[in-house]
């Protein structure tokens, strides 16, 4: 290193850059450096992976289906609005056909974009048009970490991926439970864990549609925590609840009583089809994508029946199985494709659009992020709306990962570094720099680096880039090793938000109450 | 599982897809199974990251540094050569100055794809256009595996990368030493490693540019090993080298006597200026990027001078400093970008394009295979044609690994599958298919599915899609321990190309005379 690099080399310890937290992190108490919240725009022309021409051959063959085979609605008071709106339900089943004329009168009523409000206004999302939101992993059966291992889901872990998604600038919002909290009776634990995601962190959250009365203590929770009225509730996209289909072609009543208790209230359902092309859907991509299609379109033509202008996401979650083993892979080459067909047909529909990072692998490794990356990428240039299981996703969804959430949080601040443009100007072109610098020189000295070195570039939370005598020196730890130390730092610098003492004690005395009357019954 | 599932399982073992060997790995002889030798081509729109107006800007930038400042040419004929054709060559120094026409009169002389051929011409490659070809990491003073750490370069590890890179189809050709033997002497190396390239391969192989000798000796070795005569040489792309500017503004005198040897006899130049910005170029994107370019097109003017048409690469390769240390980083945000852009560029002077699968950790662990996805997903969305250090590189070229070729291999051959176009047709979108299965079932035993399970997806070399107790049970390896079998069951398996006993006599001659006479002096 010469000596102007010297002198532009600063006392940082491992990861500790300080020197930046005035500019990123300036809602940050303290340690870890990261980037500041922002809510990502992606500024690049989408990547499309197939033509005009076979988007509109999958857009029909979405409708064959709905018209030719249909769909089956295991909800009495479904079947009656959507027979109520002329559709072919079958007298002695849980049929539905559509008529394309059904479907296409569906379109156009969602809006493109929707502002989704947080108890904390400025967390705040806009979901649709050219931005991203990340979410935090959600509803992993397990946890893990390095230290402890794999654990059954219990509140103290529930409660330590609260303080990380709230802590990390780059987990916008939480999209379920991280992990279940299996050691709270499932009657209550919704009330439990609502209540959690109130006081310990103020960014948006996710109901569960398992019954009604889940989703209503939900609604009721929400608007307590941002202390508004029922009319401004039902003004304000607060709350989202993810919709499965169960592929193929089904939607069962707890789904079904979802989609009804929250859009009549004007609150988000984003309709994702779980389409694992050769196990649920058909083995190839375009079949699997087109029977994806086929629900979320049936589902959207519910949704707007029961509140037409009611925001609806759409959701794609096509992926393959190992077809050696049955097993189910994530963020494979086929995943990517389907991602970014996904993007198409949302965009077609001119919905908001989710996917997911996902990957299959059972230790925070090589694979754990290359998976990831390919999912990411698939999300990221197909421009998803909303990124699910963005943050501590393991296993294929059955485990959640503390040290994967600080990978992921990695991942996902060099996406949103990505998604800045360049800036090409007379200063950032710096003609001036090199003409100083000339030939044979180096730029560490330039007044032009000297003015912008500190903020120049992205700084990493996890990526290590000393050399390999300094690195193995200080102890020749993996990302994965560095990554627990992280989260562990994470998680004792966590500092619970602000909340108004009024509205604490209107929910402790809301889940006093419904706990009193023994909660909600099984789903 | 259900029993379908079971009935469609079949006896793998560890990653040992046999089932599929037949049909995808038909020029391998046993064991691991792998894509079959292919080139990809990308269907996708490239992504641009600058508009059009700032990508005038960029390339009228590179004009004034080249009009105004200069770039010093450290060699007396290539001064001659520029001064000829009109250069502005200070008197006293080795400062070229280039008008606008000197640049604008080079742009459109070389091809926008050319053959490069290799000895075996199943083997050759398209380079431009929509082709990809994935190179060998290479020039790495070090080499490292799980089991025996890392070690200065020597011969047998050198070896060891030629037979991984001649077995794996998804490494396309080698652009270097994929180690550096430095157990050879130096004089001599050459003519080992190209001899060693010729017999133990079949690949096309890249030619250092380390004073004329050197490349002479190459390109009669590539004429002896294809086995023809040099006026075929002549006409045909054989061989190809990196010439790396000495950024900033400067190319040396054997990497100009490099584009002598080989422009003039129509063999490849791939200019690669290494501008690191905040080190040798200014600390903005768009100024390496413009410096960069500047150092490009004066490689291209000089090139075109030399040998008009001969066929030229544009390199790009800027990346940014950590500037805390002055480190250099890869597989940033500001690395993709600036990928981007470069493609963007090539693509505007009609060229093909290089970039690099880059990144900078000192272990194979999470953080090099999401460096090299982020280097990556900017080579493949840039649409470079020519992807070098694809295949085991570490520690910002600083170590070879044996266990990261074979995780490149897997992102490698996940990207080829990425490009490969979704299907869509009647029999894909399968709609008789999901009629026959209908809603609440399952498509394991499905015609549609039993007809095309076994070619349906991608069948990874490395990942493990086992669920965790079965993972755990077979040991709980990671990608990085499972690479470390694979690689060893590589080179068991290894079997050196045909050559014929003439060409591998000529050859032996030629170096034994070579040798005798000194090989080759210090460059």
């Amino acid at each position: 290193m010469t000596d102007t690099a010297v002198e532009v080399k600063r006392e940082t310890g491992r990861g500790g850059r300080r020197g930046r937290r005035g500019r990123q992190g300036a809602d940050k108490p303290a340690g870890v450096e990261q980037l500041s919240w922002q809510q990502p725009r992606n500024p690049y022309r989408p990547v499309e992976v197939v033509s005009a021409d076979e988007l509109e051959s999958i857009h029909e063959a979405s409708l064959q289906i709905l018209q030719e085979v249909g769909m089956d609605f295991l909800h009495e008071e479904a079947k009656q609005i959507l027979k109520g709106a002329g559709a072919d339900v079958a007298p002695d089943g849980d049929r539905v056909r559509f008529d394309r004329g059904l479907v296409e009168a569906a379109l156009g009523n969602a809006p493109r974009s929707f502002t989704l409000h947080a108890r904390n206004p400025a967390r705040n999302l806009v979901i649709g048009e050219e931005w991203c939101a990340f979410c935090s992993a959600s509803s992993a059966p397990n946890s893990a970490d390095r230290d402890r291992g794999r654990r059954p889901g219990n509140i103290e872990d529930y409660r330590d991926f609260l303080k990380l998604g709230q802590s990390l600038n780059i987990i916008h919002l939480f999209g379920g439970y991280p992990v279940e909290p299996l050691d709270i009776h499932a009657s209550i634990r919704h009330l439990d864990c609502y209540s959690d995601f109130i006081t310990m962190t103020d960014k948006v959250f996710h109901a569960y549609s398992l019954g009604r009365e889940r989703n209503r203590d939900a609604l009721e929770m929400t608007r307590i925590g941002r202390g508004i009225t029922d009319e401004q509730l039902d003004r304000e996209p607060s709350l989202f609840t993810i919709i499965n289909s169960s592929s193929p072609l089904r939607l069962d009543t707890p789904m079904l009583q979802g989609i009804i208790e929250m859009a009549r209230r004007n609150q988000v359902v984003v309709l994702t089809p779980f389409t694992l092309a050769g196990a649920m859907a058909p083995v190839t991509v375009a079949g699997a994508v087109a029977q994806q299609n086929a629900e979320a379109l049936a589902g959207l033509v519910f949704t707007q029946l029961v509140n037409e202008g009611a925001p609806f996401v759409y959701g794609g979650f096509t992926s393959n199985v190992d077809m050696k083993s049955g097993a189910p892979a994530f963020g494979t080459p086929e995943y990517s494709r389907a991602a970014l067909v996904g993007g198409q047909l949302a965009r077609r529909y001119g919905l908001p659009y989710r996917s997911s990072n996902a990957n299959a692998s059972n230790v925070v490794d090589a694979q754990a992020a290359y998976e990831s990356e390919m999912s990411l990428w698939g999300a990221v240039l197909g421009h998803a709306n909303l990124v699910k299981h963005a943050a501590g996703w393991m296993e294929g969804g059955l485990c959640a990962s503390f040290e994967k959430v600080v990978l992921d949080a990695e991942l996902l601040q060099m996406m949103a570094e990505f998604l800045k443009p360049i800036e090409v100007s007379e200063e950032t072109l710096g003609l001036d720099a090199i003409a100083e610098v000339g030939p044979g020189s180096h730029f560490f000295g330039a007044a032009h680096t000297m003015e912008r070195y500190e903020t120049a570039f992205y700084a990493p939370i996890l990526s290590d880039w000393r050399n390999y005598e300094t690195w193995q020196e200080a102890g020749a730890e993996t990302a994965t090793l560095r990554a627990s130390r992280l989260y562990k730092k994470l998680l004792a610098e966590y500092e619970p938000p602000p909340l108004d003492p009024g509205i604490r004690e209107e929910l402790a005395a809301f889940v006093a109450r419904r706990k009193k009357e023994g909660g909600a019954a099984a789903a």
